[in-house]
């Protein structure tokens, strides 16, 4: 399979997350407990790569699969890092309303270049890197709210400590992503096997949280487990297939492409899905969308595109008709073209 | 003189025109004929002109100097282009508000690019055009209204003559700059040779155009020349210099550089001004703000850098150090790196 059609099917998947979550809702609320749907994706993934690791151990030569402590233990890692992220987010948000959360999340862009470097060691061209923040800023851009819009918290007007929990959320949400990559790329062990290693510790971590947030509750709304699957609809169900999903796409990029590519999916999916909202929720479009839009696909191109086809003047077509090129003294040649 | 010192100094002088007009009224109100300004900005322009030129002429060799008919009758062109320019001006306004045109303004940038293309058989880089097209989104970007500000007419609520007129207008705006850069390189006649005739035009239509709203008016408020000076400030003399030198700028910029220099340094010039709004009128700095200059810096970076630095890989610092990098299985490697 390709990079890039992997690639593009979690930008699909990702910009249907959003717009099934909204559709699962009844009257603008939740007639299920949302989180157990996280946890379900996590089962789901599992399964998954249970049955594909269980259909690849019955081909010969059976894969390669690392079942050493020394190895295994590696693999709650992500899960704990997600907990801590969590927590993180939770600290911001004391901080900083929900949409200037949203606007700080688009650091994370920036963050996982940073980290790329710093911790994989890969290299990143000045354009490449133009193109990252260029990323950052289109999607940024997308949700700058409208003229005339209600909800009006300016960006800059948050105490210190919100921006500093803010850029912590974005370098440890980069960190669980980068790590991720260095898991699935130390070895080569299977996918589907590295994936339910991933998964186990997905599901057990998933299931801890839920039992903390009950005894939390004093189990006010009763054991989590009675509420799994409770009111949930056919598009609760589809909303856990799509989250599980997209987990395994993650999955995959993560060993055969990288951060980055993964980064660019689930980030062209924000603008992909306003656009898909201007006609199923009656969205108004905004001139800053389009702007942000604009800007997202030139930085697609720009990190993506071979740097020869981007710096290679055309051919003349009328080389001989007469041009102002002879007359023209262009200072500039030696140094920049 | 290097082109990029004259290309700031007209990024500065631009940015300063529209503070000091501000600066010029009283109460929010012109005391002087804010007409009569572009007329004793050529009549300056044509002094220092001619003074330079009477310098050269006294040195040997003297200048090159083409005075035959062929080449004289040229001179007026740009001049009606402009003319026609304000009337379109004119046109577009009837179907859009002022904040839709000065969007629309923007668009200005590309159809420079285009033109240069076409009608000067320029070459550029598939970079370059992006950095064109980003450089538009910047300044556009930086335009965009903000949450909760007062006047909040939708840029997509125009009728569509208002958008044929305002690309029409842009177009129209895009061929008096490069037939200017035509006219300026199609010899090798002294700049100063060049200006005598490019101003001396520009004040004659000038003139014609306070003349002729004096006709339409039927002299409710007396001949032009009455207007000149009265209600004139000590900072009002200083628009008249700075628009003077604005365009002596913009002249050598067409001799020497090239319509794109000229583009980015007077598109600089908007993020600029309302950087400096921010100090000087109490302006209140927008997200969408900061986004743009971030867009504007990347696409002059992208234009002027030398490609290779845009795209070389940097050295690694530790090679022989463990790595990610041998077991990582790239894709890419082949056709887009």
């Amino acid at each position: 399979m390709q990079w890039y059609l992997v690639a593009s099917l979690l930008t699909i998947l990702t910009s249907s997350q959003g717009i099934l979550t909204t559709l699962s809702m009844t009257n603008g609320r939740y007639r299920y407990d949302y989180a157990t749907v996280p946890f379900l994706a996590e089962v789901f993934k599992l399964l998954v790569s249970s049955y594909l690791l269980w259909k690849e151990i019955q081909k010969s030569p059976p894969p390669k699969m690392s079942t050493d402590w020394k190895s295994v233990r590696l693999f709650p890692i992500p899960s704990i890092i997600y907990l801590i992220h969590n927590n993180v987010q939770f600290a911001t948000l004391l901080y900083v309303g929900a949409s200037t959360y949203q606007i700080m999340g688009n650091l994370k862009i920036v963050t996982t270049g940073i980290l790329f470097r710093l911790f994989l060691r890969r290299k990143l061209s000045n354009l490449q890197w133009m193109a990252i923040v260029l990323l950052a800023v289109g999607t940024t851009m997308s949700q700058v709210k409208g003229c005339g819009e209600a909800s009006c918290d300016s960006l800059f007007s948050a105490p210190i400590q919100g921006y500093m929990f803010g850029i912590l959320s974005a370098c440890i949400s980069a960190l669980a992503g980068i790590y991720t990559e260095f898991l699935m790329k130390k070895n080569d062990d299977t996918l589907y096997w590295q994936n339910v290693q991933l998964y186990t510790f997905g599901a057990i971590f998933n299931m801890a949280r839920l039992l903390l947030d009950d005894f939390r509750n004093e189990f006010e709304k009763g054991p989590w487990w009675q509420r799994l699957f409770k009111g949930y609809s056919f598009t609760t169900w589809l909303v856990v297939l799509n989250l599980g999903s997209t987990g395994l796409l993650v999955s995959w990029l993560m060993k055969y492409a990288d951060n980055i590519v993964k980064v660019y999916s689930t980030s062209m999916a924000m603008p992909l899905t306003m656009v898909l909202s201007l006609f199923l929720f009656d969205f108004r479009p905004t001139l800053q969308l389009f702007l942000g839009i604009v800007v997202c696909m030139m930085s697609l191109h720009m990190y993506f595109s071979p740097p020869s086809m981007l710096i290679e003047l055309p051919k003349m077509l009328n080389e001989d008709s007469e041009s102002l090129l002879e007359v023209y003294v262009d200072q500039r040649t030696g140094s920049s073209r």
